[in-house]
């Protein structure tokens, strides 16, 4: 049994190892293009997008669970990095980096809320229910709204086509289709402007 | 009435320009110390906060609603700028400059959903609820944090003596007693480590 001020000392020391996720650049930039985003920044994003496009999930989906599960769902890299979307290589062996990364992190705080949060976290990764789908449609639209905002970076710097990313990102779909309908139209226009090649 | 697709088109349109507060600089920085923290950033180090103490907040507090207020309580900065909560001068005004910013962010989000948000992040500006009043406290319990990971800085750099951090942060005590002990013993350590001059 873990007494209460032992509980919060644990929580605080994880929620400063969180402060962590601050120092990890990701490859979309922050509009206006002249800094990467890092992941913290991006969390905040997406669970912003949650709170505020709550209308266009399916009705099953409980945005409260959503929020939460999008502030958690990059933690990993703290330890593990982010691993760029297209990036086949690098997927190899990234369910094995996350998880050891997620045995370290968790394993700070009391275990019973370690268990609820690491659940929170793996139902994200697996993307089998509802909540989860729509949460990774976010994960998904963010940066197709950055990229476009910025012109094309990074699709253009890593010689990223259109293709791949209707492909990468048709999951949306599975989340949201109202989602997707906005994702569509914004890689199409993307390709209208020359900032991703069709092929 | 707005008809469904145009209210998704607004409500990107807002989560599009809310990406402008990843450019707004805190006082506090991040631990390790070698930048500024962005309020973006701190906002999800917030949400996080919310997610993980939730146990130390009084009963009749929701954690979802003080999560969906933290997500919100800094996106005036885009137009208002950060005001340090030591800066009496800045604090003349900032209501005024923070009210004209909410004015036209909250605009461009769909009117209902304009109103719900915008109020939210009122009820935290007052302080009077018990959510608001633990959003609080958690908002002024991360930078203490932050600083005494960073040794003091900025309060050193700013002359920033203990009895004053006391004062700005007493009111921790109502949003949460256990958080105020944590906060207590995080100033009172940094007095002693000589990170923060008593007087």
């Amino acid at each position: 049994v873990t007494a209460p001020s032992s509980a919060l000392a644990r929580r605080l020391a994880f929620l400063l190892e969180a402060d962590r996720l601050k120092r990890v650049e990701r490859q979309s930039s922050i509009t206006g293009g002249d800094r990467r985003e890092n992941s913290a920044e991006h969390s905040w994003h997406l669970a912003l997008f949650a709170l505020v496009l709550a209308d266009h999930a399916p009705d099953d989906v409980d945005a409260n669970r959503v929020v939460a599960m999008l502030l958690l769902h990059d933690l990993v890299e703290i330890d593990a990095g982010d691993t760029f979307v297209y990036d086949e290589a690098a997927h190899a062996d990234k369910v094995e980096r996350e998880q050891a990364a997620a045995d370290r992190l968790y394993a700070l705080l009391p275990d019973d809320q370690a268990s609820s949060l690491r659940a929170l976290w793996e139902e994200f990764e697996e993307r089998a229910t509802p909540d989860a789908r729509f949460a990774a449609a976010l994960d998904r639209l963010q940066p197709l709204l950055l990229n476009h905002a910025n012109h094309g970076e990074p699709w253009l710097r890593h010689g990223i086509t259109a293709d791949r990313v209707r492909a990468r990102n048709a999951h949306i779909a599975d989340g949201s289709p109202d989602l997707w309908a906005a994702a569509r139209e914004t890689i199409d226009d993307a390709v209208a402007q020359g900032w991703l090649p069709e092929e």
